[in-house]
Parts: structure tokens; C-alpha cells; sequence
């Protein structure tokens, strides 16, 4: 089951640089770890924000906000959630 | 080179069926044939709403206004463009 | 799965009344249906607007999306959704 | 008399630790009391923010705002109120 | 019980100047009556703006609902309803 | 002369409790002081939300500013003003 | 008393050319005679836009209402008003 | 003197085609006389939407209004205007 | 030439006392100096907000960016510009 | 291949005044080097805000995420990103 996530961070400019290092490197690790087993299906960058599209391959919402609430970056992100389904002029189910 | 585009699509209600339907064949038909030679990477339906989300990888701006203006239903479509990019954590170029 | 859904209705003025009594009665008699086969899990009128709060108990997206865009007065609403899950603090699973 | 509440909750990053638990904590525990003496009779999680969707049953708008204004995350709540009733299609009166 | 109801009337421009003129005497004798009975208890306008801020004063919101859904002008306006409650720094009850 | 206004308090979350406390003291004393003598004509709390929705009967713009940015929580507030008059349907003047 | 108002126009496409010409003729004389008796005591093009930004001298809102409420494009305006009053750091009284 | 002007223009659905088509024409040649006359200094398409991002050289507000409202498409267009002035970092004044 | 401009006041509230009185006392001694060599032409408060209202008449876009981004309190305000010209029923010049 | 990029500079008030200088400094610097490169080719300020208006000339979005995520103040920064085209009416590429 797909969903669409729109994250922009806004990381706040006061947090210690170690802090925010450290929060950006396990969000790395953890972003990878997610897309090699196929929950983080796809991941681009919203050219010229600090913000990424993704889509997320779950079970179901309880896994899919699991995922998101876990994120190291959680508590700094604004994120839209988008339900998505096979569209019917879609040639492939494409994950949907 | 890929774009992240959100059509909403609004036909107004007087519209003559049969003009709706033909739209809605030749939209299908060109959507159909944009995702067999590649420029329309991804196409999902949003739960719930006559709208999509859809991916396309085009040579630039200029190539994705041809595609997206020369869509039967462009006249009656919001559209919202985003330029994608690779991201940081992602670990496949994913077309970007 | 739940999905929290908002309608608003907007039926155009120049529709002809007849027609507007025929979308009503046949949208009445489908959300009954749906309530009774528990796919329409809540439905509560919002105080004041044309406009309800729903919840729908269904398998994925896909169901949802199929049961929204075939409702009668479909083309006349403007819908939001929202994915739900369990709450943390929830006492009991309510269908979530 | 049912209230749809929308709350998302915004934690200062600054917040030291020990406060924000604390604050959850007791948070969590109302939510459950408040559920156990009907009061609080839906509560869903968004999927993907820090917010939940609610049904409050109470005697009117008064205790809603008694009830929600005394949650210990209020002060770091943005909330929607929406009075509900019964909906002319609902074929239970579901608490409305 | 108070709900503070702000409503905006957007009357096409091409209603039939007869079908206008009725509407808005309905629509005044209704006002009247419903302010008569105690349900409007207050009606101001709002300057230089076809919308009104009212305040009221009925069982639940079913009741308001099932008075505001019955004004004529209703399928023209856009409504936003608050529920009111007692101010803690209020000197009277002033019907909340 | 009326003016409606609504009220939205935002206490930052790191003002020392004390400051805080005499801050709400002195509003509550001055908004009585207020309703005693006439300005402050109604004040209903928005249930759900830290905001008020007010009627000010006042000699014009300037005292209603003196008034509302002399109140001890209007550094903040977010506030909305309305004009109001009497409404061609009001069955009493009702201040306007 | 200073009244801020800015007024958008929206005339339909569809308004006979004809009726269009008129509402324009006899708003601009209505305007003109209420520049003359001083009521209407600014009036600027905002450049780009079908849209002004005017300021009215007028007795109290109920004047104001009337006033705008009874110019010919009235029905085909979007309009903000902002009660005005003497700035602390005027040095003229400028009306206010 | 510098205007950036972003123009979306909305066609409405039901103008009948000769119409449209002549609009069109008659804008593309007055678009072009005046880029040749270094009035219309920039125009460029946004890609995916029917909407244009431009710079005017005029000699202030008066004559960019004249020149926009002058545009055949003007009734149909929503127009968001910015004063542009040379920037701190500008390492020309690329007519600013 | 007249541009019209809103500025909403944003103090934080942890700025020293003493620096905020410095900062308003300089803005109004430069907001006088302004008003007095005629570059300021207005100069309203909104009633109930920290925010007025002015009219600029300056030699171009330029002057006001030096003036506005000039003034002692531009970093804690909002700022919205309209450029203004001559309205075709205006009856007097009104420095546009 | 152009960009229209405009950013909107919000620099806390509690940043040491040395490191808001430097900031600048090296962002005046880059900004520079980047037009002299022809990578930034337009830079306008937006008078009366912190904000400009810019196009940049890149490889895709690619290149402008890497150069608009490395300006020193891009933490700062609220960007809005338009993929451009060349419009059918203009009479040169414009490097579109």
C-alpha cells in the first residue's frame, strides 16, 4: 500500500551543530536501512528546499506513522500525507 | 531529469457528457502512451480525489509545459510543478 | 483500516431541481448501503455547512478511492482524507 | 452533544526532556480516564503528524472547553472544533 | 447553549432578479421570526460586507443546524460556526 | 458603535509561570473594569481554543485601539477586528 | 472617522457588454459625488489590478455599509475594510 | 523602473472558441510590440501551468497598470505585482 | 509615485525592555523626519493591531526599499507593498 | 535551463550580531561569484521586504539544489522554486 509523504524540516538555528549532526547522520542511516527493505520505495529532494517526496511502500497507516514518528527528524518536520491508489490510466500497478 | 506534478482536475458540471467522456478517452490514451516512451515515470490516483501525483523525466521545463499543456484535460487541471533532484540519503539515483 | 474523510458539497444554483432530488436520494440510499455493510463506519453532519465528517473501516486506498469517486454527489464535493491509525493513549482498538 | 476535535501538538525542541515525558505522561493518562467515563469517545492518531482526530460526547460546549482546555498539552495545542449532528443518511444515531 | 455563526452570501449574478427579491424577503421574515423566538439572539452586520456575525442561542447543534441548513439564502452562503462557552472573566452569563 | 473582535492568546511557553499568572490577573481585572462600564459589551470564550470572541461598543476606531492595546496580554494576542451595524433584519438595534 | 477599504472587482465574463458599461458609468459618477461631499477621501488604482485602495471618511459602519453596500458594482466586489485611527507617530491628525 | 508580474490566466471553459482564439492572437502581437518597445523586458512561460513570470520597464505604477489592464487577456487574468529595486549583491543593475 | 504599504509589528517578547523603548522612540523620531520631507504621505494605525496602514511617495521602488529596510524596526515587521497610480474616478491627482 | 527562485530572508533577532555580519558577508560574496559565473542570472530585490526575486541558468535541478542549499543563508531562508520556459509570445529565448 502506497503513500505519498511531503517532509520539509525546519531545523531550529539555536541546536548545537553536534546535535543537529548527529540527528542528520542517524536520519541517513535510518532513511537507507528503510529504503533497502522496501519501505522507503521512493526518495527525491525537492530542489532547493531543505524538504524531500517520498513514497512509502507499508501495510497500512499504523506502520507507516511507526515509520515517520521514528524518524530522528520527526519533531522537526512539517509532513503532508497523501493516500495513494492505482490510477486507471496507470500501464503498470506500479507499487499501488 | 525528473519533475513532481500534482494535477487536480475540476470539469465543470455543465459540461456536455459526451465532450467529458471524449477528454477523459484521449486523456487516457496520452497518458497511456507519454508512460510507454518513459516521460511519465509514475502515475498514482490520490485516494479520494479526481487529482494525481505523477513523476515525469523530461529533458527540462520546456519539454514537461509541451506534455502537461498538450493534455486534453489541461484546461480544466490545477497543476502544481516541483523540480526533483537525488537525494543525500537515497540509495538509488531513481531517475533523479 | 480507517480513513477520516471531510466532504463538502457544493451543488451548483443552476442545477435543475429535479436532478439535484435524484442526487440526493440515490447518494442517501448508497451511504445507507455502505453503512450497513460497514465500510461506512461514522457519518456525522458537521453543524451549520452542506458538509459531513466521516470515517471509513476499508481494505486499502483503492477501496476507499472506488467508494468516494462513485458516490452520486462525488463531482460536487470537495474531499479531504486523512489516514488513521491506534492512538497511543487510545483505550481500545476502534477499529483502527 | 458530539464536538469533532482536531488537535496537533507543536513541543518547543527547547522543552528539557524531563518535562516533555512528564507532560505526556499525564497527558496519556487523562486521555484514558476521559475515554473510560465516555467523554473522550473516539480518539485516532493522524498518520504521519503529531496529532489525533477526536469525537468528545459532552453536555455542551462548556465542558468541551473545561475538558480540552485542562488537557496538560493544551498550551502547546493548535485545535479545531467542529459541532456535529446527526447526518440525514446515518442510520444509527451514533452518539449524534 | 450559544454558537457564534458568521455567514458571507455569495448570490450568482445571474439569479433571476424575481428569484433574489423572494429569497431575501423569506429569508427577512424568517430572521425575524427566529430572532422573535429567541433562537437569533444577536444579528449584526458586518460593515461593507454581504455577511452578517450572529450569535445563537439553541439545544445543541442539531437544532442550529437544522435552522441554518433552513434559511433560504442557505445553499448561497458560506458558513463558519464556533461554539461558544462562558468566559472566565465574564461579569454576567450572557446566555453562554 | 460596535466593533467585533476575536482574541487569540499565544503565552510563549518559556515566560516564567509568575509573569504569566499576574499577566491573566490583570487582564481578567481590566476586561470586568471594561464590562462594567459598557465598552467591553460581550466576551464569550471560543470552547476548544485560548481565544475569545468580544463585542466592543465604543466611540470609534481610536478608543477601541487605546482600549485593546492597552490590555496587558495584547503583546500576545492575534486579533481580528469587524465593524459592525445594525443588520436590515435585526428586530432591535442592539447596540449598532 | 477613517474607514481602510480595498475593493477587488470580479465582473463575469459572461455579463452583457452593455449592463458591464453601465454598472461602470454609474459607479464612476457615484464615486465622484461621494469624493465631492468628502465621504469618499482616497481612491487609488492599485497597479496590475482590477482594484482599489480607498480610505472614507464617514460618520460611523452603518455608514460605511451603506455607502458600499450601495455602489453598482457592490455585487462584483471583494472587500477588506480596516478600521483607522490616529498613529502614535503622526504628525498630522489626517483625518483619523 | 522594474515591475516582476506573475500572471495565471483562466480561461473560463464555455468561451466560445473564435473567441478565445482571437484573444490569444491579439495578446501574442501586443506581447511582442511591447518587448520590441523594451517595455515587457522579460517573459518567460511557467512550466506545467497557464501562467507567465515577467519584468516591466516602465516609468512607474501608472503606466504598468495602463500597459496590464490594456492586455486583451487582462478579464480573464489573476495579476500579483512586485516593486523590483537594485539588490545589495547585484553586480549589475541590470535594469534596476 | 504613491505605493501604499502595510507593516505589522512583531516584537519578540524576551527583547529587552530597554531595547524595544530605544527601538520604537528612533522609529518614531525617523517616521516624523519622514512624514515632515513628505516621503511618508500617510500614516494610519489599524485599530486593535500592532499595524498601520501608509502611503510612500517616493521617486521609485528603490527610495521606498532604502527607506522601509531603513527604519529601526524592519526586522520585527511584515511588510506588504502595492504599488498605486491614479484611478480613473478619482477627481483629484492625491499625489498618484 | 532557468529557475525562478525567490527567497525570503528571516534572520532571528537573537543571532549574535557578528554572525549575522559574516553571514552576509560571505553571502554577498558567493552571490557575486555565482552571477560572474552566470549561474545566478538575475537578481532583483523586492522593495520593502528581505525577499528577492532571481532566475538562475543551471544544468537542472540538480545544480540549483546544490547552489541554493550551500548560500550561507539558506537556513534562514523561506524559498519558492518555478521551473521557466520559453513563452510562445516572446520574441527572444531569454535564455529559456
Amino acid at each position: 500500500m502506497l503513500f505519498h509523504v511531503e517532509m520539509t524540516v525546519e531545523l531550529p538555528h539555536d541546536l548545537p551543530a553536534g546535535v543537529a549532526d548527529r540527528l542528520k547522520a542517524t536520519e541517513k542511516a535510518r532513511a537507507e536501512e528503510l529504503q533497502r527493505n522496501g519501505k522507503w520505495r521512493h526518495l527525491w529532494r525537492v530542489a532547493g528546499r531543505y524538504a524531500n517526496v517520498s513514497i512509502f511502500d507499508v501495510r497500512g497507516p499504523g506502520e507507516l506513522h511507526e515509520i515517520l514518528s521514528g524518524l530522528p527528524l520527526f519533531p522537526f518536520m512539517k509532513i503532508e500525507v497523501k493516500a495513494l491508489c492505482r490510477h486507471g490510466s496507470a500501464i503498470a500497478d506500479d507499487g499501488a
